[in-house]
């Protein structure tokens, strides 16, 4: 069995050597690569693709985890190799249910549909999208039927993100959310606007960028195993556990863009760097799933990067770094601007109050469109309803609404909710956390994030992928996911901030 | 026939995407990577150069080429399907010849070889890197056996270099330009030594970086297929033919170090962004070999960079960029400033007169080693009589002496002749030019590139890998490889710098 395990082992090894070169195609194609490589690099990546493919869906790989199922089960469930046949043999079966000839059908159809967005968008035509969301939406319902029966038909999308997860629980979850956040939307609009025009200022590049990595580097991310660089669409990216990227976007316009986007990121990156390294080169050197990936993003943006506890730290540096901005602007404004909130038309720029009814409006409309209740061409009128319904907004356009999102251009459905999710989980742990450490807020104060990141390597980082988050999560909390947790800190912060009683 | 060649270039396209993805892990190590990623790194390098090795030489490739050889043989001989099944079936013989269990002891072997040289040229102990030294031969001699009968038990390594060359037209060659470089220098030694002492102040760094990119921009580089970046041993590499990037080192104390390496670099990279595009993705978008390519980086750095002509353009920029260190040194002194002729230590700071000695002494020493005329141990007294002889010069330690390059820890013989063959066929191509292009002094005066670019593109560069090195010359030339040209180049420029008669 021994051997057989090495066998797989080495298999698996070879597919995520194929699969980090990708990234690195990737993330060069983002931060260097000159114009006239996006020929040679589209077949790069394809034929790396299809060789990672390939070498898992073999035959070899199938028989040595029938072979290896039955002794896996003698183990300890919690073991590395018990976790590592079992995720390995979900991801076999998820892969080798889907035909190869629809991966290739899926794969042009959404480049196509990716070219005919960024022009409908530019031209704010949906009507030059529609047919290939509605292509890709049939193409979706094929998708799930390689995988039925199932509870939902939005079911097998979801699991591609958070493996295990049921549409049900999702939409039992939001549907306790959403209420709840709009209550406190309304109630928050009732009072007085925070200020926050000292952050739309001109802020001088370079020095965002270093003030933004003196941040991270105090949060733990090691750079001995990283480097930040610019790109127009900022992600993390992992070439294997000793190489775990970040990239950053900087408008010298606006504070917030470079600054909260590499403290996101991080949160990312310090996840990826944090994965016990004998998970490396197998399924499970990655994060649990996209929610608790999220979590840990949120978590180093939001809880500690937008926290008075965390300014009470870096404030008079950053006030030394930009003194013309920022001199005659104290803390509690400061920290108030920072928090503003303002119901506004696009996800990506939205503040923590407002964030979730975004991805919760999309979540309704992927699933509609799915049960097949929704018809693509009713989509804006959809979308625009829902974000007066929620939001208290109407798009001026389908470019600033229904358009403005890349996924679905992609083919992917399934993913927004692991956002919102992500939000939730942050919180759950952060309570878990406050009760563990409970003097973390005076750490936090002093520029002191090591004992927060030993508690989340502990709980979270090392584990990579051996669990389901729905798993994970009760383990480190003892309860599954739930609103309870974030909708507690939204009002408690917020309330502080307008003064709500 | 026209299937079986689809099929071939279809999996030649395979091989050269997994070729350009490795080029890409190995530049971003170069020049990006943390240290914390070495190691995934290595297994992502080992893993797509095996995988592309055992597509290349599998069975089917094999049967693909035994079929389309007499069908190849009935096209021009020139054309490109003529060449791709030649060029290929060559390589493919080369490399099925060598069993894989070579390849991976060899592979080993060189990996702890180049780690005890590391070692070896820091304690100055040369002993410490002998028995792999030996190792390494014993090995190049199995290797060359692999290709018996041969003429020369050296002309299975130098073929991998310079596809059909012999190690016999080599010697020719050098015996013949040997006396007369060691009898130039003699020459010179008796004159009076020019002033270069300002070419050792300290140079902004950016500043040269930015003169460096605007001359290479003049020459022709294409920024839109290519960038520089830097890298503690600059090269050039390809990811396909339309990304072909440079590195650059630079030395703020001494201005040549980036200067001269950029333009070097940049005219290895102007020859392979001038291949034909429809050779992209096969085994023909490569130079024709190592010393045609050192043609073109010598044609750039030396024939244009450390012309006259060239500063007569340029000087006015270079002094209006260093006004503190250059405004009062005369085009006339930094002319010979830049050429200044002095036996030295290492060929990698050799200048033009003295480079080829540094070379042949290395070529000598190789085949006496693989003839088994010299031991290992006897290397270092060996190589310091020829300095002796050669240059006049006697190296003080090992380290500066027979321990100062890279390639033999690497397994690498065979290569080092390339770089004076690259100088001779330089000057044969200039011969050539000048004749054909009249006007080219005035041109490069004006810093007009354009025509000489042309005629490289036109003879030289579109033809990529397609023909074999002599082939090649003799076709643009009417001759073979020779020194003539380059002996005639070196006695008129140096006797007018040094006053010769």
């Amino acid at each position: 069995m021994q051997e057989k395990l090495a066998k797989l082992k080495e298999i698996l090894g070879v597919v995520a050597d194929l699969h980090g070169a990708t990234a690195l195609l990737d993330w060069d194609q983002q931060t260097n690569m000159p114009p006239g490589g996006i020929e040679n690099r589209g077949n790069q990546i394809g034929t790396l693709s299809s060789l990672a493919h390939t070498k898992f869906i073999s035959d070899e790989v199938g028989t040595l985890l029938e072979d290896l199922k039955p002794y896996a089960e003698t183990l300890d469930p919690d073991s590395d190799d018990a976790c590592l046949v079992r995720v390995t043999e979900r991801e076999y079966k998820k892969a080798t249910r889907v035909p190869s000839e629809y991966v290739a059908e899926f794969t042009k159809v959404t480049v196509l549909a990716h070219g005919a967005w960024e022009e409908a968008r530019a031209k704010d035509d949906f009507g030059h999208f529609q047919p290939h969301l509605e292509k890709i939406v049939e193409m979706r319902r094929q998708y799930a039927e390689f995988f039925a029966p199932y509870d939902h038909v939005y079911d097998p999308l979801l699991d591609d993100f958070e493996p295990g997860m049921k549409t049900a629980e999702v939409q039992e979850i939001f549907a306790e959310l959403r209420p709840k956040q709009v209550e406190l939307l309304k109630a928050i609009a009732e009072k007085e606007q925070v200020d926050d025009s000292f952050l739309h200022q001109h802020y001088n590049g370079e020095k965002q960028w270093q003030f933004g990595e003196a941040a991270i580097t105090k949060y733990g991310y090691d750079w001995n195993r990283g480097r930040q660089d610019k790109a127009a669409h900022p992600f993390t990216t992992s070439f294997g556990l000793g190489d775990v990227r970040i990239t950053t976007r900087v408008d010298e316009n606006f504070l917030n863009t470079a600054l909260f986007g590499t403290l996101h990121e991080a949160g990312h990156a310090i996840y990826e760097q944090g994965i016990a390294r004998r998970l490396d080169r197998t399924p499970l050197a990655g994060g649990a799933s996209l929610a608790i990936h999220e979590s840990q993003s949120r978590m180093y943006e939001n809880l500690l990067g937008r926290s008075y506890d965390f300014w009470v730290h870096f404030y008079t540096q950053l006030q030394e770094t930009f003194p013309a901005q920022l001199g005659n602007v104290d803390l509690d404004t400061f920290y108030k601007g920072i928090n503003k909130v303002e119901p506004s038309l696009i996800r990506v720029e939205a503040d923590e109050a407002t964030y979730n009814l975004h991805i919760m409006l999309r979540l309704e409309l992927e699933i509609a469109l799915m049960e097949g209740d929704l018809e693509v061409t009713d989509l804006p009128a959809a979308w625009n309803e829902r974000m007066e319904n929620y939001l208290g907004v109407v798009p001026p356009s389908d470019a600033d609404g229904v358009l403005q999102d890349v996924h679905w251009s992609g083919g992917i459905l399934g993913y927004f909710p692991t956002y919102a999710l992500g939000n939730l989980v942050s919180n759950q742990f952060w309570e878990k956390i406050n009760q563990d450490i409970p003097d973390l807020p005076g750490q936090i104060q002093k520029g002191n994030f090591a004992e927060l990141l030993a508690w989340l390597r502990e709980n979270v980082h090392q584990h990579g992928a051996k669990f389901k988050p729905q798993d994970l999560v009760k383990q480190v909390v003892g309860s599954p996911i739930s609103p309870d947790a974030y909708l507690a800190y939204l009002n408690s912060k917020f309330g502080a901030i307008y003064g709500l009683e």
